[in-house]
């Protein structure tokens, strides 16, 4: 069977094709050229339906029980008319095995509903190269009708500051216990949240789920509070037992709602889009000047580091080599 | 009189001239092609000497009597026989006024001082050309023979992240008050900070201090730790009474200790090498580009800000135009 043309996928995944989207989605991670131009017909004829959705970006410490809580959240969402689209950001993934048959069985129940839409992450080699593909799937997504689009950082210290520059509202999930709560959450993630939830919040483990809860909720009111002007809650659930899930949909919504009205997530994304495309730029010059010159740049890289050239000094000789054939 | 070479600016440098080391920051401050050619020579002559101090970056609330801390901490840490140095690094100076005045004035006491150099902020008009001179100018102070110095930012939100990568030991200075606490600090920075101190705690305030200092103390034990594997300590402090000043001195110089035995104050500076050079030649690269073709990466910003376009397609065409000639 001959593969699709890029309009052809264009009209099969808006006509709420998945088959057609999956393709598409993978479509956009290839890094082939020949990929990359059908890659970009296609994105191009999804582009006035971008920004459709409402961008959701998940982080929490190893454990936390991020999957179950996706699905929980995705469920609860779905119930209430919205279509949920799932999206993972690992770049350490590999096509052979690890988080794709991970994310599907641990979300059996959202993953076969027709309303939802789970991708594994994308294989890549550079987080830049994942976080690019993934803000290109959100596109897709957009364009296939998807109205919540939640995207989960996997590993530590690797994907948050990506997932939060391509996502709406960043949501942070803690454990409670002693001194565990942010085991293993990079420095500064805090400070990046707009919801906070403790989950877990059943058993014996109730009371200090509560205690969790009002640690941080005193901890955040001492720091400055986020640009949206909106007041970061801290709330306490368990996606096990469905306790506090609705309360935490419920936040979101109000957050949407608060960013709508105030103008803030239309700044929001403009400032996003810019960082993009920025970004980028930056990455395509440095990947032009590597491919051409690459023992050149890593000579300059390892002069400076050993103290023996002055950034400026290495620079410029690198730069003068590339422009001037 | 004829302008010293730089070889002659070396020498006199070295050998404790103050003058010389004026007009040697003067000179890499400056963007002019043939100024930036000497500067280079007096870097490379000077780079041997790089590394040689403690370097300590500042930040706090405006308010917060940070020019007063600064001088009552670099006359402490002359009367223990160390020389001292102060930077500013404000990307809104002007050559004409402004800070300049204003930082000599308020620190009368430290600038007379033999063992003190007091420099303002150089003037510049964009913080990645500010950082840059200020890293260069740290080299020549050190080559000069100060084994403090102190980094500190202006304004709010702008520099200091620049400051924080350019530094060992990253100071945040806190009021106490209802909710004024970190009134004016930009998310994120209070991760950033490997010790804080709560001023102002004389007078009347002394109670208010202690309570604002708690606080923080339990806040921060709630976040994850320092990538150096250090405690971050709350003090309280008075620059105006000298009450918690020399504690204050005494923690920076266990941070020392502590980072130094430990391997973190040179894997962090290799670090802040590495993101020296990249984001020197990442802006390099960049302004050949914008130089070569204004328009064109103008145009491209805007349709991709507009939704007219993909960042990866704006992008091949802007590159196909700068390496095809």
């Amino acid at each position: 069977m001959p593969k699709p043309q890029p309009n052809e996928l264009f009209t099969a995944l808006r006509a709420g094709d998945t088959v057609a989207l999956s393709r598409a989605i993978t479509l956009v991670e290839s890094s082939r050229a020949e990929h990359r131009k059908q890659a970009e017909v296609l994105l191009q004829l999804c582009l006035p339906y971008a920004g459709r959705s409402f961008r959701i970006g998940i982080t929490g410490v190893p454990g936390v029980g991020k999957s179950t809580l996706i699905e929980q959240l995705g469920l609860l969402a779905i119930a209430k008319d919205h279509s949920v689209a799932v999206l993972a950001v690992d770049p350490s993934s590999r096509k052979t095995g690890g988080s794709i048959l991970g994310d599907k069985t641990r979300m059996e129940k959202l993953s076969v509903h027709p309303r939802a839409f789970i991708r594994p992450s994308a294989a890549g080699t550079t987080l830049g190269g994942v976080a690019g593909s993934t803000r290109e799937a959100i596109i897709l997504l957009e364009a296939a009708g998807y109205d919540l689009i939640l995207v989960e950082t996997v590993g530590v210290g690797q994907s948050e500051t990506a997932v939060h520059s391509m996502t709406d509202l960043f949501l942070l999930l803690l454990l409670s216990g002693a001194g565990d709560e942010l085991q293993g959450i990079k420095r500064g993630i805090m400070e990046m949240a707009d919801i906070v939830a403790v989950n877990k919040a059943d058993g014996d483990n109730v009371i200090r789920a509560d205690q969790t809860r009002m640690d941080f909720k005193r901890a955040l009111h001492l720091f400055p509070p986020p640009a949206s002007g909106w007041t970061v809650p801290v709330l306490t659930c368990s996606a096990l037992t469905g306790t506090g899930m609705e309360h935490l949909l419920e936040q979101i919504m109000d957050y949407r709602t608060f960013v709508n009205s105030n103008g803030f997530l239309e700044r929001n994304r403009s400032r996003q889009l810019q960082y993009w495309f920025h970004e980028s730029l930056q990455q395509q010059l440095m990947n032009q000047l590597t491919e051409r010159f690459p023992d050149d740049v890593e000579a300059a890289s390892q002069a400076v580091l050993e103290g023996r050239e002055l950034p400026s000094a290495a620079i410029a000789a690198l730069l003068n080599r590339l422009f001037s054939r």
